[in-house]
C-alpha cells in the first residue's frame, strides 16, 4: 500500500497529532476532538465533524471564524455520540452549540444522540444538515459533500457577528438548500485502514457522481478531456442553480494536483464565460478529499451580498481560501 | 493518463489562465509570466521561475511579501531568456531586480543570459542559486528544490523592509548555505506532456532522494513506514544542519493527501523531540511539488529570530502559511 503511515490503526491518532505540532494553537481532547486552545468565552459555537479522511476537513478548519470544534471518526466512520457529546461541552459557553452534519445514516443518527444527551445537560444545541450532492437523485438522501466547507465558513462567521444560535441555524438553513455539489473521479482512494481501493477502476476509466467515500457514481465512461467533463459538471449543477452571478468551488480530491485544477478553472470559466454567467468568488484547492484519491467537485451557489462576505470574512485556517 | 487536461499541448497556458482567473489580481503576460495586477512602484522586485509541474511554485507565490513575477516554462523545462528578460522588465522599477534560480543546468543558463541582457538595458540584477536538495554528493551540483520556496519569501520579506539590491542578495546569500532539503516518493510523477511517468517504480517499491523532475534518488527499498522513512530523511539532513532549534518544511510533491503530511509530522517531531532539538515553526504542505508525484520532502534550517521574522510576516500568497 503506498501510503505515508505507520500502523494502518494509528492513522487517525497519529494525524491528529501531527495537526497539532504543525499548528500550535489546536488542542486534542479525549483522543479524536479537535478544538482551540482559545476556547471562545462568548458566542455561539460551531462543531461539525464526520469519519476522517476528507482532510483538511473537518479539523482543519478548527480556527477563528470557522469551526471551535471537529469530532473525527476513523477513516471513513462516523464518530460516536459520547465523542460528539464530549465536543460539545468542551466548546459551549451557554450560547449553544451549533452541529453542523454531512447527511451520512452513521452521522445523522449519531450527532442527533449527541444533541439529545446534550439537551438532558442543559446546552442549547441545534442542528442543520448538509445535502449538497446532487449525484443522488432523491433529495433527501442526498449526501453532504464539499459545499459542506461553505456551511462551516457561513456559520463561523454568523456566530462571529454576535448572532444568536436560532438565528445561525435559519440563516444558514436559508443557505442550505442553495448549496450544490458534484464530484468525478479518475482513480479510486486507497483506505489505508484496509489497504483496499474504495472501489475498482480501470486505467482509461473515469467516474462522474462518486462520492467522498468511495460511493460509486452514476455514469463510468472513457477519460474524457477536462472540458467534457465540467461540461457534464456545469450542465448537471444548473440544472438546480440558475443565477446570473455565481460563487464557485473547484474542490481537489487528495490526489489532484493544483495545476490540474487550475486547469479545470479554465474550462468551467470559459462554459460561464458563454452564458454570460458572472463568478463572483473562486474558491479552489483541496476543501473536502477522499484520501488520495485523483477527481475533482464543483460547489455552485448563488452569490449574494451578504453570502459574499461570510465567505470572505477573514479566518484563521490556512485551509480555506 | 489519468490527468484532468484538455491537449498536453496546452497544459501550461491553460493552468496559467485558469490560475489568473481563480486569482483576479495577478495576469499573464507574454503567455508564461504571471504578475501582480498592482506593480510595485519602488523596492526591489524579486523574479522567479523555471520549468512548470512543480505548483503552487512558482506563479502560486507572485504576491505581496512574496514573488514579483514568476516565468513559467513548460512542464519541467526551463523557461527562455527573452520570457526570462521579459519578466525582469515587467517588474523593475529602477530598484533593481533579484533573480531566484534553482540549481538546473538550464535555468542557470537562461537566467544568466537574461540578466546579461538586462544589464545591456541598465537594469540592474542579481542572482541567488539554490542548492539546497543533500540527495546529490557534489555541493555544487545539488538541484534547487523546496527550500526556494522559504528563499522567496525571505526575499520577498527584505525587499518590502526596504533593503537595497545587494543588500537582499547578501543577505539571503547568508542564508542559502543553512537551507538543506531531501526527498522520498512513492510513486512516479506521470508527465502530462508525454504520457510518460518520470521513472519507473514497483508497486511494493519506494525511492529516497529523488528530485522533483523524475530524477532518481540514492536508494531503493521496499516500502517502509513513514517512522522509518523519516528517520533516515532527518539522518542525512541532520548530517548538514546541526542546530538546537529548527524551521522544519514538510513538503508534499503533489499526490500526496494533508492526511499524511500530518502523520510525518508527528514522527518527525518524535526524532526531534527524543534529542531535545526545538522546532520554531512547522510549514506543512504542497509547496514545491512533481506533478501528482506521491512523496514529501523534508526541508531544515537552523532557527534564527530575523529568520522567523522573515519567513512568518505576512503575504498574500495562499499558498505560502
Amino acid at each position: 500500500m503506498k501510503k505515508l503511515i505507520n500502523e494502518k490503526t494509528h492513522f487517525l491518532a497519529d494525524m491528529l497529532k501531527g495537526l497539532s505540532i504543525a499548528n500550535p494553537q489546536l488542542e486534542i481532547k479525549d483522543e479524536t476532538i479537535v478544538v482551540k486552545k482559545n476556547k471562545k468565552d462568548k458566542g455561539v459555537a460551531i462543531v461539525s465533524g464526520g469519519g476522517s479522511g476528507h482532510e483538511p476537513a473537518h479539523a482543519g478548519y478548527v480556527a477563528e471564524g470557522m469551526l471551535d470544534a471537529a469530532v473525527c471518526g476513523e477513516v471513513f466512520t462516523s464518530p460516536t455520540p459520547d465523542k460528539i457529546l464530549n465536543a460539545i461541552k468542551a466548546v459551549d459557553n451557554g450560547d449553544g452549540v451549533l452541529l453542523v452534519v454531512k447527511n451520512y445514516a452513521g452521522d445523522v443518527m449519531n450527532f442527533e444522540m449527541a444533541q439529545e444527551m446534550a439537551e438532558m445537560e442543559d446546552i442549547k444545541v441545534a442542528t442543520v444538515i448538509v445535502k449538497d450532492d446532487i449525484a443522488v437523485t432523491d433529495t433527501e438522501k442526498r449526501r453532504g459533500v464539499a459545499g459542506t466547507v461553505f456551511v462551516h465558513k457561513i456559520a463561523g462567521y454568523l456566530a462571529d457577528e454576535g448572532y444568536t444560535l436560532d438565528e445561525i441555524q435559519s440563516r444558514v438553513e436559508h443557505y442550505l438548500p442553495q448549496i450544490k455539489s458534484i464530484g468525478m473521479a479518475l482513480t479510486a482512494p486507497m483506505v489505508p485502514t484496509t489497504g483496499q481501493y474504495g472501489f475498482d477502476i480501470d486505467d482509461d476509466e473515469m467516474e462522474i457522481g462518486i462520492g467522498i467515500h468511495g460511493e460509486r457514481g452514476i455514469s463510468r465512461t472513457k477519460i474524457q478531456t477536462v472540458d467534457q467533463i465540467v461540461d457534464q459538471l456545469i450542465d448537471a449543477l444548473q440544472k438546480e442553480v440558475s443565477a446570473n452571478k455565481l460563487i464557485v468551488m473547484v474542490n481537489g480530491m487528495g490526489g489532484t494536483p493544483q495545476s490540474e485544477l487550475s486547469i479545470a478553472v479554465k474550462y468551467i470559466a470559459q462554459v460561464f464565460e458563454q452564458q454570460n454567467v458572472e463568478v463572483g468568488h473562486w474558491f479552489v484547492g483541496d476543501f473536502m478529499t477522499s484520501l488520495d484519491m485523483q477527481g475533482l467537485s464543483v460547489t455552485l451557489m448563488p452569490y449574494e451580498e451578504t453570502l459574499s462576505k461570510a465567505l470572505t470574512a477573514p479566518t484563521a485556517s490556512p485551509y480555506f481560501n
